[in-house]
């Protein structure tokens, strides 16, 4: 390969300061090489079901699959059929995956300073080998690179996966998931742990489309005959149950607002039996899945399973594009969201017990410093998850440190996720988290707000312990 | 004692740049040793009444009476019980101080990072000489060396006051207060200026629990039959009378938004009899506690009070805590608050008034510099108040001068507050402002964008004399 | 003249420390004397209009014409008539310029870490030659000295747009301008290029005083019939089509909210009847503004204006002020905004067309990393404009780019607009945005995150090409 080579600075992400720099790297050296834990994301649970199975093309990993590369191209006015985007229809779109990388490197530089710019460096270099940077010059000769360790047997996801030094993965799954990549992983004997986690989202939503067919699989995986509220609910135990017996720990929760209220039984039932025969009206809808966020947190109560709640995304904001080519297509844009009020029923219902932990995540980061800091400083209940997705960067963790850290106190928070589709920018993502959690902790130490000793300790528990704790792994 | 020495940097929370660094030590120098002003906190004034006032345990002192420090043992599923915190039922709790101290000090690293934790830390090393770290093992050797400390004259409140160079205390006190204490203090001819200040809450929440006890309470001590709207505007001027004569500078106002109206007299008056006979609606409370915050600026430019307004805590969020307990017990969360609308019939009243001044407090910081640095940079009457309860740390300092000085320029600020009612965090409260100050005016001067000259006359100016002048001291 | 000399470090508004600050330096140097494009400000166009036009008295240069100014002396007190502001009804206002320029120099010290006090520096330093400190004893000699000055013809307006190397100014004008300076210039064949920028908004808020009258004016202007809807667009496509004969590039538009909407053609034109008919409700100006905001993006897609729209700032916030000295008296106070729901009609409608470029501009920081960046990194007709009013500052940029620039990408922002009246602070305010962009990229550089060689491209288009880009400049 021709061209500057790319050299990734051992002290990268680290502050200047010479003083912090050091005691950064200090830090950082004792956990770069700690088992990763992974306790919230999105890989295909597939990929490791099957010992052999094997990645696409370069394209098919890096571009085609990922709405954080393609939105940024799109934003600069590159059709999505040009990447290779499927669309719903069926349409025409490309199929030459060398045209798609070399359009993807040709606007590389659009990606500079960015964290998508930053993992894909890294897993570029780190996991591929690659030392020159991508460009419109450099694309072709890299594709080929790729594509040649894609046909390696170290390439295999499990490979990768022992390569990662993963202790332990935890997808994510709808309820009417019938899990089978997951009982398929444990019946293989392959040691690597790949946890299912319980995301009932498409049951929840009475108004969603395709929820009636989604109740009846609800009823067909439980073995519960759903009719009304009551059987609705045990369905959603059983399957719980059926979770936790491959492995699950946790149960994940995704909605606009933070919006909770605890309906009684009969008002449950009586909007439950509405949405049956397609007469439910968007408040019901919407005081439904509010009550449903509140009866998690008691089943939770029951059953042991950590609760996720991600507040804050709205989907599928641009129509033409979602009409186009479905969900996750880089057009999902936060909204402001009231947290106070919004968890005052569920707090006062169960935010009391210890023995619920529930792991807040949002996408409006002046909640942190003015709602979630002072909440789960207060709440036994109340955890904050890391900052997500537009927030999982440099920036965004620096924020989170400074707003959330001095109001909540490091133990109220758990740790990093990755919550990531793309397996393979796994190590770069927690890699940058480490980093930034050793750069934040040394500036603590060379302020002379904590000691060494604490930094040392501080450090471990934000790369490993906390999210191992939290989530119960 | 045994374990490693607790040493405090000379400079602690400066940046480690060693240019800016040696400019923050320089500038704090100048304030190191200034006399303090604390024009607002909730100190009892009880504690200075009498001579011989003792503080009580360890616990009492340090644990018990604050629930910035209970409260984040609470979230970690401590039970507030076991921290000797009284119930309102008069149920059992931990009466074994050793014990309560025991918890906490097991728990000390829960404060890592926190400002409670370095108020805490230095205030056991400044003012107690515990060289120690605080921790399970320490804990009750650390114990008994508070205790002897606080049998010794020296540890008296007045003896502190002294030790600590305060200059002038003021106090938070009901309109229905009897100010007995104040009288005491002002009878008994000690020197030390402890001040009252007005805060008529308790009368002004015409649908608050006890509110009609309050009314007839604040009769009795105005000598005014409170039966109107008249008269109990009368009542008010003639205990803010009261309040002067005893040497108030300041009245203080709390509610959940910065709602203000306007209400003719009429509409005034008939609020004021609705909720004498019980039947005053929500929106008649809210907007009757609107309107007197506009007829309390108007009181203001009348008898020169300086006035307080603090904006945004939800109380007692946490029903259950509340319910057992009481308020003040950690479960009080901010809002998302409005001022630029809100504030306009009060401004557009009396905000070109400059014999007016209203100092603003928020608990959201993104008005910081959309709202309230645009508004203090316009209107006469109004200061901002520096960063407080939950942002009254180092970060929400460093927000508060990089969001607020630049548009509000720092002649529209006043200086600090402590804001507590823990007496012996008195001095490290302002040490961390002095030190926060001294390390941001470092910054500019070492970035050009002030002299050295001014930075010395800021740096006074932030510690001690915009607080005394803002405040009529 | 007197007093230590101002020295203006050539290292300032960099970081202190010396890797970042050598960076800086190096990066800052390659653009440093760049010609100036400046797409979008309030300079009057009369003042190139006539090659002997002359500034008039250093108080009606730096003061009275400045809200930025006065607003902060007035917020301390100064009434406004001290500073010769007109007063509407003719009242007495102080007319001896040297006094309202003692005033302003006696509280030069207000403007202490304010941008406008670094404007103020600089530019009496380097375009007047001042090189003592303001305050009130250098007062009048200062006086003196700028008073000499601007009776040179090297003071003319077009003798310091040449000597300030601006390659293209844009004023702002109403949909009602004659644009007759305009004309003046291209007339008069001097080559300095000043060029205009239609901003319809005296047109199209129904409701606003002297709306029908502005029709009237249009109509005369445009040479169409304004008697309906229809005739309105007509009328307003061919003032854009003599905006453009001009040289215009772009429009211009300012709402209270981000509120869209599309109507029917029906309902625009029964919406505008009653509007000429003086019946129109403040839902229906609402709901009518809305719809020109998509109306005109249609506008755009079709002629190639650039769209630019200011969201959020509550003009006339005082009314006492503004029935005395009337708008622009620096009263218009910023309030919180709402992006992703509001914009969704009119992105669904153009978004996705990258014929267009709708360059947005707000004054509520929390909706950069939250709402803005996630829109501007996905759709291809949106870009962000840089810290606008109150944030276009040090601490302001710094802010911009921390929250924006990892998710939307450098390359959907479009540079610096001065967006000033004040003539002679354009190189000041370019100067100022040039220094903090070499200074985060050099934070960058250090960290790691780019590569020199991509700081030294990023540089030159932060400080020159995306503005002259992303206006079609």
């Amino acid at each position: 390969m021709a061209q500057h080579r790319v050299v990734l600075s051992p002290d990268r992400f680290f502050d200047p300061n010479p003083e912090q720099r050091d005691m950064a790297r200090h830090l950082y050296g004792l956990v770069a090489h700690l088992p990763i834990v992974s306790p919230h994301g999105h890989v295909d649970p597939r990929m490791f079901a099957d010992p052999d199975y094997r990645f696409g093309s370069p394209a098919e990993l890096f571009i085609i699959p990922d709405h954080y590369v393609f939105r940024m191209l799109y934003s600069q006015g590159i059709p999505l059929e040009k990447l290779g985007i499927p669309r719903r229809d069926g349409g025409e779109v490309e199929r030459d995956h060398r045209k798609i990388w070399q359009i993807f490197a040709e606007h590389f530089y659009l990606f500079r300073g960015t964290p998508t710019g930053i993992w894909l460096t890294q897993e570029l270099h780190d996991v591929f080998g690659v030392d020159v940077p991508l460009n419109g010059e450099t694309a072709q000769v890299i594709y080929d690179h790729i594509e040649a360790k894609l046909a390696q047997p170290e390439y295999r996801p499990r490979r990768l996966f022992e390569r990662f030094n993963i202790e332990v993965l935890c997808t994510t799954d709808m309820a009417t998931s019938t899990l089978e990549y997951h009982k398929a992983i444990r019946e293989s004997g392959w040691s690597g742990r790949v946890l299912p986690t319980f995301r009932p989202d498409d049951v929840i939503h009475v108004n969603a489309p395709g929820w009636k067919e989604n109740i009846h699989l609800l009823g067909e995986l439980s073995g519960v005959d759903v009719h009304d509220y009551g059987s609705f609910v045990r369905a959603l135990e059983v399957r719980r149950e059926q979770f936790k017996a491959l492995g699950a720990r946790a149960t994940d929760h995704a909605t606009l607002t933070a919006y909770t209220e605890r309906l009684s039984e009969q008002e449950a039932d009586r909007i439950f039996r509405r949405a049956l025969q397609g007469e439910a009206t968007e408040e019901d809808a919407q005081r439904f899945a509010g009550h449903m966020i509140v009866e998690s947190a008691r089943m939770s109560i029951e059953d042991g399973l950590v609760m996720q709640w991600h507040v804050g995304a709205f989907r599928n904001h641009n129509r033409l594009i979602y009409e186009r080519f479905g969900p996750d297509k880089g057009a999902d844009i936060p909204v402001a969201t009231e947290f106070t009020r919004s968890l005052r029923p569920l707090l006062n219902a169960f935010g009391n017990d210890p023995r619920l932990t529930l792991i807040l995540f949002t996408l409006d980061e002046s909640t942190y410093a003015r709602e979630l800091a002072p909440l789960a400083g207060h709440y036994p209940a109340l955890r904050l998850g890391p900052p997500w997705w537009f927030h999982d960067s440099l920036n965004g963790m620096r924020r989170y440190f400074d707003r959330v850290m001095e109001t909540a106190g490091l133990y109220n928070t758990v740790g990093f996720n990755d919550d990531t589709r793309a397996f393979p920018s796994i190590p770069a993502r927690h890699d940058v988290w480490r980093r930034a959690s050793a750069n934040w902790l040394a500036g603590l130490v060379v302020r002379g707000i904590i000691t060494v000793a604490e930094g040392e300790e501080m450090v471990v528990q934000m790369a490993y312990s906390l999210a191992k704790e939290a989530y119960r792994l």
